[in-house]
């Protein structure tokens, strides 16, 4: 055998499964936004025989042998490409080897189920036939991370799947870093005068989607790779190279929202559709830190999206394709944008309370894995917890129904988001070092400078170097929460003269 | 083992195989309405691997095994439905064996690959770089068709594809039964004075989509189950029960092609609703004749769309979605649809001529399977064929590159529209006499008599009869194009007082 033919056998082996991800995904865009309602059934077979396909290829006996040969081929002949493929490799597989195929194919099938009944519930504003699902879902899940944690905790083992190496430990501590000061960062701006912000028209589905369409044109993502549709629930799905799918959602009361979960969706878009396509079909091809993702994305959301820069650049264009807006100076959409309330609703909340949202749920997902919470007291638990921290939704649709992510069995997947404000914060730092003022650049529509340092320091880099090492060759430190605290401190002490 | 454990494996095995071919399916819909255009090359290599791991489950060694263990198993315990099952499993594992697994990938890349150069081509109007893609098409289909004929043509063996057991000796005579009759018709229709129809209003892209959505609905098209899309061209995907997708396309100018092309997928869509889905994924489940298929396409489309009734009941209706439609009358609108005219475009052909087009195609595929003719030469045969029997088109656009079928690898499905004009005549000739007069009952919006009738008779059979028992029973007598020429004869005769 020729000393690479392991490796290249793996690799085969690999691009196989990452094509029955592909088309697992792109059934998964199609649920989100297309499938009739009574597809369901079928669909849901289709996602346990594609999981038990790419199960099959995880778990091939022969993965152990090829490894094995195609290591010791690498001593002699040292590739880092090969080597960081290889060691994620074995990572996955040893993983893999530890699960029963029936229980990923239950467990696909099951999300596909609860994904279809959360979307009901959400609709009826009814959790009861839906919350027997989800506590399957919860049941495979405790399953499939007995099958995997060891030592760890079954959290740690959820967290695995999003953020290689991320612990149980850190993620309390990274909240409790961040809860005290926000909260009294939150206590002293709803103190002072709320911001001077008109009431905003409605802006129809339609001029929204135009709007949408634009901004993200704007910030670099590329239409001709990617599509925008209207989903239930917004999110980005990389079918590929050459095909990277957001989602989103229009509200015409509240014309701004759907263009914040746009430009948040623009910012996975973009990492995605600058992933290196020659590694496509490998592990060092894909983003393997949630965390970093979620940076990008609400980056793109909150530093953007939420700045004057963009706003002064933004607001003519915009009102050309929503005569509307015409009517707003770019200081009144920010203070819309920037107003702090204490409200039920994650996706829309704004940047000083999402990370309290956030540690609701992490809370209370730490304690269903944990079996300390029945899905059926879920409710309760909610509502309680919500009253304590925030305040407490007037609805189940707007309470524990608003988020689809437990029921596709991402547990875990939650705090990722608050990571990822932390570094997203800790980049933006970096890049206005290295590229000076942000907000002026955004003004004259020049996003390609940060996005280009973006695309350099982070999305090009793909799985080739571990998530820790990315973030401290790109801002010198690791992860630490002071960037944020200080980029939200000095923001909102200006905005509301504190 | 237990006597029916081999027919068990067996559908177990065919369940998956048609798993993997929703999945296909579901990927070729999102090809013809949503794919950016950067992501057709990770689309052919997701086809590839979804084509070779069916082709796998086709060619499985055990399936000879199982096939002649089930067969024993039946002697014992005679049942119709384990019965067909076998004897279309053996049917279609005889001929996949037959076929290198390279060979069906390859198949399944170039095809992919073609349908997008086919796209391009036609919007350029330059057949120039689809030509070469093409001929590697056909190259692949003439080693597919060398693979499985046997004593036969290749053409033969394309036909087996979309019509079990039909040849091209019979597709050569009903062809040469319709042409001169056809002909000699559609010269005396000429002869006399055009039909009084006033041109009709441009309707915009929007109220067309509504119109059609209104007008499947009547005809009993299930949108719980399906879906209407807009698209290139036309068609119908049936990802599985609960899930049938129709694509169409509007052109404001023309108001009635586009609700004309959806009654043509309307009628293959019911179809596809009614297969009966407890037999989903084993062969008797699917309709296994095209002809068939086809007849309720044509059905719907011409019998019902283009009769007096439909647009007696339909014009208020339609007229409130689109008020353009308000000043013409029932009959206006029927003159406007039976116009008869030798055109270049065969979808939208009358009936009269309809078949002509057919005809002209069936020449140059059987030439091109044959060797005689060379996808080079085929801009300047289309256009000499189109001048001989119809008319010649003034671009390739209107000309060889309207119709994908070829570019998808699909050779010999052309006749199955004729045949199933021919079998639509018989079966509404049988329908009329069992149901009485049909006009009436549409003009009522009536529609559920004849489509149940033809669910009962047809559909729900799917494939646990062979083609040509269905249509024995349904009529009482075998396929014969007499009822079609009747029908045209008298409709277009009184349309036109010869």
């Amino acid at each position: 055998m020729a000393p690479d033919q392991a490796y290249r056998d793996l690799t085969a082996l690999w691009r196989e499964r990452a094509l029955l991800e592909s088309c697992a995904t792109l059934l998964g865009w199609d649920e989100e936004t297309y499938l009739p309602e009574a597809g369901v059934e079928v669909r849901a077979e289709q996602h346990a025989l594609l999981a038990r396909l790419e199960h099959e290829r995880a778990t091939d006996p022969r993965v152990a042998e090829l490894l094995a040969e195609a290591e010791a081929a690498l001593v002699a002949a040292p590739d880092p490409v090969v080597e960081r493929n290889l060691q994620l490799m074995r990572r996955d597989h040893e993983a893999a080897v530890c699960v029963p195929a029936s229980l990923i194919e239950e467990l696909a099938r099951t999300t596909t189920r609860a994904q279809s009944a959360w979307e009901v519930a959400r609709d009826d504003d009814d959790p009861a036939p839906y919350l027997p699902v989800l506590a399957r879902v919860v049941e495979l899940t405790c399953a499939w991370a007995d099958c995997v944690r060891g030592e760890h905790s079954r959290y740690d083992a959820c967290l695995d799947e999003w953020e290689p190496d991320l612990t149980e430990a850190e993620v309390v501590a990274t909240l409790a870093a961040l809860r005290a000061p926000l909260a009294s960062l939150v206590d002293r701006v709803l103190g002072a005068p709320r911001l001077r912000a008109p009431a905003l028209p409605s802006i129809s589905v339609a001029e929204q989607r135009e709007m949408s369409q634009a901004a993200a044109r704007w910030i670099g993502f590329d239409l001709r790779g990617g599509r925008i549709d209207l989903a239930a629930h917004p999110s980005t799905m990389r079918i590929g190279p050459g095909d990277v799918r957001l989602t989103t959602r229009f509200d015409p009361h509240r014309p701004l929202r759907g263009l914040l979960s746009t430009l948040h969706e623009v910012g996975h878009g973009i990492y995605d559709q600058n992933l290196p396509a020659e590694y496509f079909g490998t592990p060092v091809g894909e983003a393997t830190s949630l965390a970093l993702h979620e940076s990008q994305a609400r980056l793109v959301e909150n530093v953007i999206g939420k700045s004057l820069g963009f706003w002064r650049f933004a607001q003519p264009g915009l009102a050309q394709v929503a005569p509307a807006l015409a009517a707003f100076s770019p200081d009144d959409l920010v203070h819309a944008l920037c107003q702090v309330e204490r409200t039920t609703n994650r996706v829309h909340a704004d940047e000083l309370t999402y990370d309290l949202h956030i540690a609701v749920r992490v809370d209370l997902e730490r304690a269903l894995l944990r079996g300390d919470l029945r899905c059926a007291d879920l409710p309760g638990a909610w509502q309680e917890a919500y009253a304590r921290v925030l305040v407490r939704p007037e609805s189940d649709a707007d309470g524990l129904l608003q988020d689809g992510h437990w029921a596709a069995g991402m547990f875990g997947y939650f705090p990722t988001y608050t990571l990822g404000n932390v570094i997203g914060a800790q980049l933006v730092a970096a890049a206005t070092q290295a590229l000076g003022e942000l907000d002026a650049q955004f003004a004259a529509g020049d996003f390609a400078p940060l996005l280009g340092w973006l695309g350099d320091r982070v999305h090009r880099h793909a799985g080739l170097l571990p998530a820790r090492a990315i973030l401290e060759r790109a801002v010198g430190a690791p992860l630490a929460p002071a960037a944020l605290l200080a980029r939200l401190t000095e923001k909102y002490s200006a905005l509301y003269r504190l």
